[in-house]
């Protein structure tokens, strides 16, 4: 199964990889291959023919995959390097090939940021090894790329790799020399964390190792360098009081103290960023990091400014039992006439928030860094919703557009609370100038719309819930097995 | 550098290991084989003559390094084999082979529980590659095995092995069936995953994915096993209020819940433990696992009723910048007339207990297991002192001793605060009936005595810290190269 090739590869730290350099002037994209990655034999050659001596190194680019042709030559001919007169500022995004994160690398090179993607493309394997598809037909991170330079005329440079082996991610930061690193580049499935323990252990591994090695390679290379880190509200669980962003002023026994707020995560990815939050907030305090968690909440909505400018920019929508977030799985349930899949009673209450409020709170972020040393968290949704509520949403807004919306109560897969009091703050980005898309009506009909829109690519065997909270086991799974 | 080669080894799910499996009626030891643990021709040979079909799977049994004779001897003829009408409690204690694993897994031998260590000896390579020794020279952990059989007649199993390979830690779960297990395995050192990124990630994978394996081996095998689980009182760093037993009950905006203690870890290795406490109480709550979560504080001394029997069963003691805890430091620093080395100005505050109620502290644990779904979290240490508190007594006994004890402040390699307010509770385990050995001058004066019969092993080079919080780079460390 490659799903263990790929495990086993992120897990060594000085793995087989090779590393092409090429000597032109521009810089475009660096790429270690290693085993789960296979490159063909003529990429090889070419390749091959541009390794040189490091110290002309003014370049470093490879590719682990044929590129198109379209694509390789425009990187031959230099046409998408780096302009060396921008004075904008320079941001990484690790994870720039996933739902938000491609979405946030459009949108912040909109804006006049010089962006770097750092990507190893595993979301793409997962799809591959789970048997699952994004709804809206996705192309390739390099025609994405090529797509947007023809329309806009801006670069985005991409580093295929993997975070978890620190060698790579040290050339990226030596080559590209960001400024704010926005870090998505974690699995962020809770279902996948919880399939079987070699999925869990991957989960874990991947999500804290990288993060690690982020820290590591900003104290070395970039110390000035803003780190804009990916959480989840999730990490707080559902207590019983209210959620504030990230710490809590507590007076006990007569002395008070600001402390970090209590976590309690269930599932092994969100607590992989649990881990996460706690090492970032240790190394901003003993190496003056300068770090912005942003607890996210559930993401909705597909479209953004940039992604509809043309159909090769189209962001990935999951509506699967594994990847798919639960807005966007009734908008698809509702399209195809599957009764919505509510997981058991369906008071569980989150916080929710547009794609295009993602984006906007990255740049937010980037543009109000965290002063140096400080581990700031902001609580990153606009909403918050039950699942019935969303439920009924839907029901409504699809029987507006004539669909035969029913719901159907499913044995919750999960190990949560149905019902629950929750009252979470996020007020530090509106205050930073966040303008929210809010979930009207007229919202829900447009993401409806892009479902129904697709809803001919739907594989209807993909929606129910396959991974059971209580029944992950040590033995590996693959679809066919469950 | 062997370290890589470890943590190369250690990150690898599924590596090429072999199992050697033996047909008779006794259980002995088991053990996975990987690159850094060699295994000569030898032994190869007697080994492979005994693999067998594991249908026939009585014994699992096999060593990655030469035994002496008399143990495999005694091996061959089974004289360590289990007795198959022992009633008595079985426990698995992983990290057995280490400074409190050892003395624990004496003790409850001694107490008549069955034990099994578990241990993959990486801590004996540590001090190979730091060129760091205990004080007290230490035996082969067949060899302590087989002389506490040869004094008490009690046979304690040996599966020498890396708890990061689940397929190991599976054939000893099911050959053991253990009832409890005590999980010591990690890598318990604060400045040793402060030397370099290489050992930091080193300490979380295997700290981490270790606790992880152990969480998952316990929901598949032995469901009804106890979890009792090292952790530690460094996890709540130093806060400016009282110090719970693990949860605090919050009362804010009205609304009041008891939620777990905000933990506030300073260094990789403490961070690993607050990690793998939020993975243990996820488990719990969601696979019904029953742990015991004891957040220990600085342990010192050497000697427990066991380890004094005789000198193959003595406890290492570590004095050396990297593994020795603070008291066990200055006493060596006071017996070679080394000035004790207070880091900073010497006010940092900490719990601290005797290993002799480690041991005590262990079995209370066992005898009162946490019920079905139960996270319980016991501070275990029975006194507070400040670093100065410890320097001064030590002066005081040393002067009795007519030991000229001189204090120098050293320049602090750590990050925390030097003068701060502590006061942790320590309660839960008193009510079970922990009998404290208090840090009197008469315990000060017998350990102190301890250093100096030994003081002709110390290596004076190694009594000055080596590792700064702040420094930590990069690039690989070793011994050399400081």
């Amino acid at each position: 199964m490659a799903h263990f090739a790929i495990a086993h590869c992120n897990m060594n730290s000085f793995p087989v990889t090779k590393t092409f350099v090429r000597s032109t002037g521009s810089c475009s994209a660096i790429c270690r291959y290693s085993l789960p990655f296979q490159i063909d034999s003529c990429s090889r050659k070419i390749l091959r023919s541009r390794k040189v001596r490091q110290q002309n190194l003014s370049i470093v680019r490879a590719t682990a995959a044929p590129m198109n042709q379209e694509v390789e030559k425009s990187l031959l001919s230099g046409s998408l390097q780096s302009d060396p007169f921008s004075k904008s500022k320079k941001v990484m995004i690790i994870g720039g090939d996933g739902y938000c994160g491609w979405a946030t690398a459009l949108h912040l090179s909109n804006k006049g940021y010089e962006v770097a993607i750092v990507d190893n493309l595993v979301r793409r394997l997962f799809d591959h090894q789970l048997g699952i598809d994004s709804l809206t037909p996705i192309s390739s991170i390099q025609n994405r790329i090529q797509r947007w330079k023809s329309i806009t005329g801006k670069n985005i440079q991409l580093y295929i790799g993997d975070i978890c082996e620190f060698e790579f991610l040290a050339e990226a930061f030596k080559a590209f020399e960001p400024e704010s690193v926005v870090h998505f580049g974690e699995q962020r499935s809770a279902p996948y964390s919880m399939i079987d323990r070699s999925r869990a252990v991957y989960t874990q591994h991947n999500n804290v190792i990288g993060t690690l090695n982020v820290l590591f390679a900003i104290k070395e290379f970039s110390p000035e360098c803003h780190l804009v880190k990916l959480g989840t509200m999730g990490e707080y669980g559902t207590p019983n009081i209210d959620i504030e962003e990230g710490f809590i002023t507590i007076t006990h026994n007569g002395r008070t103290d600001t402390l970090p707020y209590p976590k309690q995560a269930s599932s092994f990815y969100h607590l992989s960023k649990v881990h996460d939050s706690h090492n970032i907030a240790f190394t901003c305090k003993a190496w003056g990091i300068q770090a912005t968690d942003l607890n996210q909440g559930v993401v909705y909505g597909v479209r953004t400014d940039e992604t509809e400018m043309h159909e090769e920019l189209y962001n990935r929508f999951d509506y699967d039992g594994v990847f798919g977030t639960a807005l966007n799985r009734f908008c698809v349930q509702a399209a195809v006439g599957h009764p919505l899949t509510v997981y058991g009673k369906g008071g569980q209450t989150r916080g929710y928030l547009d794609i295009r409020d993602t984006v906007q709170c990255v740049e937010l972020a980037i543009a109000n860094p965290a002063k140096q040393g400080e581990f700031r968290v902001f609580n990153q949704f606009t909403e918050q919703f039950s699942v019935n509520d969303l439920a009924k949403l839907v029901t409504t807004v699809g029987k507006e557009l004539g669909l035969d919306v029913q719901t159907m109560n499913v044995p919750n897969p999960r190990v949560e609370a149905e019902e629950h009091y929750y009252n979470a703050k996020h007020t530090k980005l509106i205050e930073l100038g966040l303008q929210p898309h809010l979930l009207s009506d007229s919202l829900l009909d447009s993401l409806l719309n892009f479902a129904i829109k697709y809803k001919d690519r739907v594989d209807t065997t993909q929606i129910m819930p396959t991974v059971s909270w209580k029944k992950i086991g040590v033995k590996p799974q693959s679809v066919t097995s469950r």
